[in-house]
């Protein structure tokens, strides 16, 4: 008896039948007395539809060449009035879904209505395609919950100040159910989605991977920021904010989830808690930059005013005090950019020469217990020199660490690792691979 | 240098391609110096899909049993929250579209903003699904065009006073645009479509067809209420009403379309202008019906009662005073339901025999010659006649004369009084199909 917040993620709304099946999955939350209100992706595949017609009639987005990079130059009011233009288009996936998720309940006899972004409203920031949730005002739906009904939300969209419809970027529809849930002091929300829950690893790739009973909104973070697709980052971050109790599970099964929580129940406390992996990480090398200070300014103010996000960054001690090696990651996507914008100004920063390596992953261990554990570290960098493996660039952070290593032992890494830090689940998987 | 509406259809920006077309055109105008306000539909079969999906998870609707019809059961509030919920669904095609076309605007270099139904607001009832527009507010609008920027409105779409969105029903976009071009006293409402203009008669069918330079209001009102399909009837009254110069015209060719106008020079008057058809017609005969006061109102009034729209009727002269046959025309979409209705009810209207047909059509000639000149009618039914083509139902109006004949002489009918009326034209079609 209490106010749920029911997420459905695209594959869950993929067709008719999913809409069904996730209509049932509310009616028996009503059944159980519950007040609940529904929020839903778009279709599986529609939103990269949608976004594809964008890019085929869009403005051509300016290359952002060397001198747009150093100037920082600020979009001009026709890109802003383009990505105006583009959200709500976009944003009309979810109202698709979220008038069929309405019908559907109404057809097992739940009342239910449906609700755009703009109509409760939902008010962000105009930042279009990437807005941030400002304040969501609840008066009208919580009056019609109270008269019984289901309220359907349409998930990613809001409204700007100036009544414009924005989006609020990949992932947006999690962010959209844990806001909601924020505001509306829910009793929990639900996320369901493809897969049952967070596992210790993608099960994909190790067999014996086994699925979580709790993680902690930190390792959820740290998982979500370092490659594990379940849930997106900046939900996690305003569920752990705001304290929303948070379930990740399927929409297809009823296997229990994973609960995401404050504090795990201690005496379950492993130290490792997880690993991830990311295959969207490029690495670029600049040999022999003068070691001065206000080189990394040099290097990588250019590239953030070019909108390239760095990641991990390693600056080799320099033997000489005169020059040293600057190593560092970008996505995949960002690196023939990255690329372009550092030879352009090679003379200025004077490096010697510069490499780049697309074939690279990140593999990450996550969990809480690191803490107050010590060795860490040190067993993953065992486990892997004992298979072979070279560790390129390291990064960690407090309940994480990250290295960076070469895409063809990202699978050997992994089942390595998994093994090494005692999460091989006890039984056998289904698919008979036994790992002794 | 004016203010012009321009209305684009399903199949004007059916794909990208045909939406940069059209958008060249708006360009075009642009450039020409006026201020132009886009309305646009939904991409050619993407309202019928989201009208499918909502059918799918829809509750059925209730089949109109003669209790139903007899009580004249208003809808449940269920029924309207679910019409509601649909519209929400619906109206995204226009959306996307909006979006869409003034990105393409854009790129071409032409500033331009998309415009959702709620967002002027285009204020409407609350009848979900068929919906009347109450007012249109204009003030942003106008704003916004002053500062040189193009406006893109979804057609098709408005909202209730509730907040929620509505449809306006089947050819809805038509009378956005002219609802606009009248709140905005447009110089001019252009309606992009398929066809070039408004023809003498189905080119398809007759070979000989001449497109049409001038239709008065009243004439396209006509044409489009007895099955022209070039322009949605209501949107026509509108025009009419408020004194909208319309025209019709192809977004695929750069041949002139046809102008819808007040009063035609009356030295090109014509007695017939066109002919139409519709094949949306079944023939419903009672037989031996009691000839007695009421007896009209007692059959129709279930009918009615039951949402079933009768279009022709004629009652036979009673040969002894004491019965009667009466026949008359509903959709062919009705006629299941009506019969079931008639039957159900048979006792109480004391017929003797239910007859129906659907393989019957509709043909009207229509001119507003016809006040001024005599004969129509008679040439009409002896041309009819000469082909041996028997008239089953005859109705008229002041600028309307409309048959019902067996479907088989659909063609043969039209090719007949095409030429009867002296509408042929002078040249060869370019199918060689030459008529003597």
């Amino acid at each position: 008896m209490g106010l749920i917040v029911q997420k459905f993620g695209g594959t869950s709304v993929a067709n008719i039948d999913c809409i069904r099946r996730a209509a049932r999955r509310v009616q028996a939350a009503v059944a159980d007395g519950h007040q609940v209100v529904v929020v839903v992706s778009a279709m599986a595949g529609t939103t990269n539809q949608l976004l594809a017609w964008c890019q085929d009639v869009m403005p051509p987005a300016p290359q952002p060449d060397t001198d747009a990079a150093l100037s920082n130059a600020a979009s001009t009011p026709i890109d802003a009035d383009a990505d105006a233009n583009a959200d709500a288009v976009v944003a009309s996936g979810e109202q698709v879904t979220c008038g069929l998720m309405a019908l559907a309940l109404q057809q097992l006899g739940v009342p239910a209505r449906s609700w755009q972004g703009w109509q409760l409203p939902i008010i962000t920031t105009d930042s279009f395609s990437k807005a941030k949730i400002v304040s969501i005002q609840t008066d009208a739906l919580l009056q019609d919950l109270a008269t019984g009904r289901v309220a359907v939300i349409a998930g990613f969209q809001g409204v700007a100040p100036d009544g414009r419809i924005t989006t609020l970027g990949r992932g947006g529809s999690d962010l959209s159910a844990v806001a909601l849930a924020a505001a509306l002091h829910a009793d929990r929300c639900d996320i369901y989605t493809d897969v049952d829950g967070v596992y210790t690893v993608d099960p994909r790739i190790v067999a014996r991977a086994s699925k979580l009973a709790e993680v902690t909104y930190e390792e959820m973070l740290e998982m979500a920021s370092a490659g594990a697709k379940v849930l997106q980052t900046r939900s996690v971050a305003v569920a752990m904010k705001c304290d929303v109790p948070l379930q990740v599970l399927s929409s297809f099964t009823d296997s229990p989830g994973t609960f995401v929580v404050k504090d795990k129940n201690l005496m379950e406390h492993q130290v490792v808690t997880g690993l991830t992996y990311t295959r969207d990480e490029a690495k670029v090398t600049l040999f022999n930059v003068p070691d001065t200070p206000g080189i990394a300014a040099n290097i990588f103010g250019p590239l953030a005013a070019a909108q390239i996000n760095v990641d991990m960054i390693v600056q080799s001690v320099s033997p000489n005090g005169k020059s040293t090696d600057m190593t560092f990651t970008v996505a995949k996507g960002d690196l023939a950019r990255s690329v372009t914008a550092l030879q352009a100004i090679q003379g200025q920063i004077g490096f010697e020469k510069l490499l780049s390596d697309a074939e690279v992953v990140k593999v990450s261990v996550i969990g809480v217990g690191m803490r107050s554990h010590a060795g860490v570290a040190a067993t993953m960098f065992a486990a892997l020199a004992d298979k072979g493996i070279n560790i390129q660039v390291i990064s960690t952070s407090e309940i994480k660490i990250s290295v960076l290593i070469a895409e063809a032992y990202l699978e050997l890494a992994l089942r390595t690792l998994h093994t090494a830090y005692g999460l091989d689940a006890d039984e056998i998987d289904v698919t008979g691979d036994k790992i002794s």
